[in-house]
């Protein structure tokens, strides 16, 4: 099977291996949406006069068998065909003849990775903003239920303050909300059609990028062909750093759980279905999945930082460089999807243990409350400090539930005020719901599929 | 000077050098900010009725005092002070006796450093979103007056295809307007009221936190104090990043212009005010700002990575490893500005060599069109692709306009669609400028300043 | 079969999918290794009478049998499985039936890991110092080939000042020399036997660590277990930077041949097997293995700091997050090798075009020689400077020749100096050789074969 | 004051604030160091006839009386001058008038940073060497004070088996002695003489490199003049790099006292001059030098990133992106520097509370105990092990002193062997001991002072 420039010399079979890696395996993921942007592409071409109504007909028809064949995960991309457009592309010849090769008109294999990857891309972000959706409500819902469970707060790790477990759940749903935002506003940008770009400079055909976006449920035409080609990594780069972000703060979260579910401290009784056991110390229940949580936080991280350096004083144009992007993309596209769904069995089914972040509370933690009850009674702030500081150990504990109720500001343990947070997740819910009809129609009405997901990577839910 | 935590004990003098570092320079930067949070912060502690009138009125009114010496870079912060907020109070109760101390009620210093960055961040950002605008601007002015300056397009570096120096300007343009688009959806993000949120889990005292909110300009409260914390140095290291990847953008564009302004391509003259010579080989002219320009794209990618990986595994609550977060966030902030500061000289003074750019134009960067007529004649793709490979180089060259107009696809160089950009441009300007007024208006009316950034410091433009 | 941790219940599939990751393709990878620390292990464990004889024999030799069926990579892990530890010890039962499970004696899974990392790492980094050592030798041959060869040595990536083609090889060579040297220094840190640290504070059984690092061929035994257990992921992350250092060489020189390449400058035609076509222009030639090089020093640095990241603040003892080091580590390795490959053929058959080289030499490249002859003719240096840089253009071009040889001072163009370069790589040669022959003992001893790393993914050579 | 490479037009302003940055701020750390450079240079170029006997002895003591003000911090850079260099050559020629300007014949900016550099890390990587001498030593002794010290080791956060603190201390000894192999055999590297390179291609003049290389101590003459310009930023990047693996492994430690000195544990007190309080919780004693730890080794990561995104596809030849090395690469010895003087405080200070520590063991920990002896009583191991995790919490406790005597393999609690790390301390000493000779008589021989670092920013020891 001839790659796509083959002018009839052989390539060094080590400069192969390292040329292709491991393409044909990531392209087996793309295979689906780059079906449905080249459906849109070929009747564009047909509806421009540019090709045949039949060969129109013909291509989109075999376009979405190829498809449907690799949505079942059926379709496996030889090496020797280097990427998975070369692969279909031969489909398209052995199945169609001569018109299977019109399929290339007026486009380039740049901007057609680029349109597959940001279909792909879009459905994976529509998944995780489903499972953000899941995960913020449940914390949210475990914030109200333990609004009243009081707990130490901690500062440099130590107790140090009143706080509740509901502020500590409700933390972490708005902390995942803000993540949320941020890596939302990427959408737009990723939600714009690239096809039409070519190989950076446009091609001189007559095609209508508008008609082809349209197809394709993009929001738009991302504009200037030379920008287009820009963005790929760039906005690759950004993307995974928003998801690394996410995964900095499930890190914090797996932190303060790890902390919690010490014997020592005892606050949380951790699922049993997320611990593993100890092949030479039997008695252990080990917190594997939150150490996990962690160290996947360094491994995105890490893929942000390789997309970025990929493309950081790349000159203008498409360069070969930007292959090594797409890795860490569909890696951390993937890391985010499972370990969202990890989060949503901690968050739903971790059993706080009341008593004992109760009896952990001690008089101490009272000391800035008695400061500002001095502070009241009329002494000045710093000599109310210090005279708070002398005593604190003796003085008899306050009741929490008063104290508690004393932090009345909002967002506080005695106004955690949830329906903020409430109300911006229903605003989430809705812009992304809109995005999702708009994606499953563009898939269904090229190739008439439900997801551009393929089978056998498909998040398990 | 005492510190506000004194215990009575001396520090170990290197550990003091190691845990102050360089805090007391940086805070200087803040001053400002930090006097303004505090106007706002006493005269809700005197609405609320937590501090007397009178204490309200002249701590605010001698925190304005110190807002304008600081703003004139006469307040220096002694190092055995530690940090800024010491400074402040000190002085405080240096001119206020008693009342001085009342300041630090029902506020901690970790949301007063909060409240002082985000209202300082908040203006650097809007400066750096107003030279985006000046240098978007020159761009698409640049873009349209060489809209017919035909030049080769280049992909793998090596000239490729029929492009025109302005696609190359708009391409830019509208890259620096994806980027601009990141950095300004972080904008709200920072622009909430940390204030109240104490040392992560608010204070046991009846504070109006909508009202310092509101009389900063902040859009509202962060709510959920813990949540509050945990922003800090997550926040500053998605700003951070969103300032890389300007960087990122204009080192491309710098990568771009090294090399146009070879001698060999000579596609560009730099000028003169933006080159330095050779101290050993005098006939050079070097093209340092645009090294410079990739070199700080790295060193704030660095930044970066520092604030991320500082916060990435943290526990809740305030940890004083966030402290190495601030030189990172400050330092970006300046390198921005400066550097949106040199690519606006850049973007206005380069000088175009049309004739150099013209005559680099082959018969081979035609290909693609001399397969696309073979196409257009019923030649099939696959075929037509062979057929321009092979005789590339024997046929006449065509006529680049003629060329430059049959690419007539949306952004592409025979159809820049510049209103796309400017139309965007437009909004974003609306928007900034609604945010500057607020920002203006609410420093102006807590410590009666046109801007919180202190002189020397201030860009010069 | 059964994880060596099964306490009786079902792991959730989700979780399981979220803890194995790809660790049960990984470990293929680490199989025969295992084996072979197993039965230096086992043998240790018979001497010192913890296990029988027939124990002992039996286990190592079906240790070695199931080495032999995963070299030829006819062992695949099952994903139930979890990892490579689990596959091995389920073959040993069920050949052995009872004896199988006395394998695990006195070892943990952390231990049994690290060796196997640890062997396997280091006929990896053997291998990449045989590549090193080919390539080092390729360039310095051609430095001598091409020590006349002038052309224009750029600053600012603009020509500057007269240099050689030699020079340019050589200082490659010396590159790599250097950077080889801190990945050798790396070696002796590998090379030390981790097992008897069991999951980080030993066992309390009289093992004897000598005899199974003298077993496997280690240098030594490392010391103190806690410490053992700490350089899991430290060192990788180690090894991998010094990985990427050579990748930051190798991208530098890519960097440099895109740009000798151009068409433009035309300094050297790349090998046809090297480079690649366009599907939409026809007459490129793309110097894609180049750009791929660089893309992949991107790639390789995020690794390591992938494998940094995870460690850089995880307290002492195990911890899962470790488990997030195995990916990069491998993932470098591999890369390397391939890479190295790559630039073995691209060092031999990259064909220098002297006269282009040499007609790209100016008059105004040879104006340090002006001023240098001005000053020894008595003008003060500074004044020669500006009589040098005033009329460079208008002097007539020196002969290059004379030139180069007045270059004479160690390491110049004129007095390349090859020897020191040569002699450093024979030291070198001497070490790495002797490195080898003690693997490559050890493996033969323990498991009868040449090599721990596994067919498929043999670099092929 | 005129730039070196002034032509007679002004820099614009802004465009030299971008360019300069706080070089003249940073090259005040390397003024002595450069003025030492400078008489090995101008010695040399007396001795090859270059410049007259006077000249050079004129020179080389106006050099020595600049190197001694600027060592007690009297010479001021002016940001006008842009760069030391200009400085110490403008200092030349008012004191001498023409002979001055001859200090700069034969070599460039680009080789005289690189020495001075090279000479300045010389001797802040000794103060490091001596630093991380008197920290092991210290962990040493403590380790063996506390051999008998029981208490629990951890996996996963959570008390696991028997430990020992003495295997603690030994712990962090071994792990140091590791980093500080590596960053030792990064010393040959940074000890090779740069001089003569100049601009990265040599120069026309008889200059003798050997000559210049021994009058600075240097090992040797850093031989292709090209790959000297290469190995800017590149070894920076990797000195780093080394530094931080330092900080990641006092950060580790950091992250232990941590969590040994929660007040739920209580292992250790820490010293009271370590700690800080807070403004607002009057009883806290917070751990802010452990958290500062763990910050810094991010921030010290980030510049590693720093130096080695500058130069990862630099083309050959001096760029200016370089400049941008300097920053991270003196920031990181000075932090390293400061964070070894508090951990040398802390590894001497700290209180172990041997009484809570040993109450912290539990019979499951011993688990691992029971199973084996188990299994030397005759069942097979993995019925030992379900056996042993069955009734773990209902044996009796063992005497933990026979417990640790039983762990008597090499590094282990009960043999923690530091003879070994004790001869390695050893070996490493002599090393240190004879390069810091070699250093000292070059300074001395050269400036005729004791240290290349000026007094404000020398370490306080």
């Amino acid at each position: 099977m001839a790659k796509l420039w083959d002018k009839g010399y052989e390539l060094n079979a080590q400069v192969e291996a390292f040329t292709v890696g491991n393409d044909y395996i990531l392209d087996r993921e793309l295979l689906v949406a780059d079906c449905a942007a080249g459906v849109a592409h070929v009747r564009m071409l047909a509806a421009c006069r540019i090709i045949s109504d039949d060969s129109g007909r013909l291509l989109a028809g075999e376009l979405a068998s190829i498809a449907a064949r690799a949505s079942r995960g059926e379709i496996v991309i030889d090496r020797a065909d280097e990427d998975g457009h070369t692969t279909i592309e031969t489909l398209l010849t052995e199945a169609l003849g001569e018109p299977g090769k019109e399929v290339h008109a007026g486009r380039s294999r740049n901007d057609q990775v680029l349109a597959a990857t940001r279909i792909y891309t879009r459905e994976r972000l529509l998944d995780v903003f489903a499972r953000l959706d899941r995960v913020v409500t449940l914390l949210l819902d475990r914030a109200e239920e333990h609004e009243y469970t009081v707990m130490p707060g901690r500062t440099h790790l130590q107790a140090a303050m009143l706080s509740t477990l509901g502020l500590w759940f409700g933390s972490y749903a708005e902390q995942l909300l803000d993540d949320w935002h941020l890596l939302a506003s990427l959408y737009p940008l990723c939600n714009r059609s690239p096809l039409g770009s070519a190989a950076s400079y446009g091609v001189p055909l007559p095609i209508d990028r508008e008609m082809v976006a349209k197809t394709l449920g993009f929001a738009s035409v991302q504009n200037n062909v030379l920008s287009v080609q820009a963005s790929r990594g760039h906005l690759d780069g950004q993307i995974i750093g928003a998801l690394a972000d996410i995964f900095a703060t499930l890190s914090r979260m797996a932190s303060d759980l790890v902390l919690f579910s010490l014997p020592e401290l005892g606050y949380v009784k951790l699922p049993e279905a997320l611990c593993s056991g100890s092949s030479i110390m039997p008695q252990k229940r080990n917190p594997d999945v939150l150490e996990l949580l962690r160290g996947k936080a360094a491994t995105v991280a890490g893929y942000a930082e390789q997309a970025r350096a990929v493309v950081r004083s790349l000159p203008s144009g498409y360069n070969r460089d930007v292959q090594e992007t797409k890795a860490p993309l569909l890696g951390a596209l993937a890391e985010a999807d499972r370990a969202l769904a990890v989060v949503e069995v901690l968050a739903g089914e971790m059993e706080p243990v009341a008593e004992r972040m109760k009896s952990a509370l001690t008089p101490e933690l009272f000391a800035t409350d008695y400061a500002l009850e001095l502070l009241a009674s009329g002494t000045p702030f710093r000599d109310a400090y210090r005279l708070a500081a002398e005593g604190s150990t003796e003085r008899p504990m306050p009741d929490p539930e008063t104290a508690r109720r004393a932090r009345t500001a909002t967002g506080s343990p005695g106004n955690l005020n949830l329906s903020a947070p409430r109300g911006e997740l229903e605003e989430r819910r809705e812009l992304t719901a809109r995005w999702l009809s708009e994606h499953r129609a563009a898939v269904r009405a090229t190739v008439g599929l439900d997801s551009v997901i393929p089978v056998p990577e498909r998040p398990s839910n």
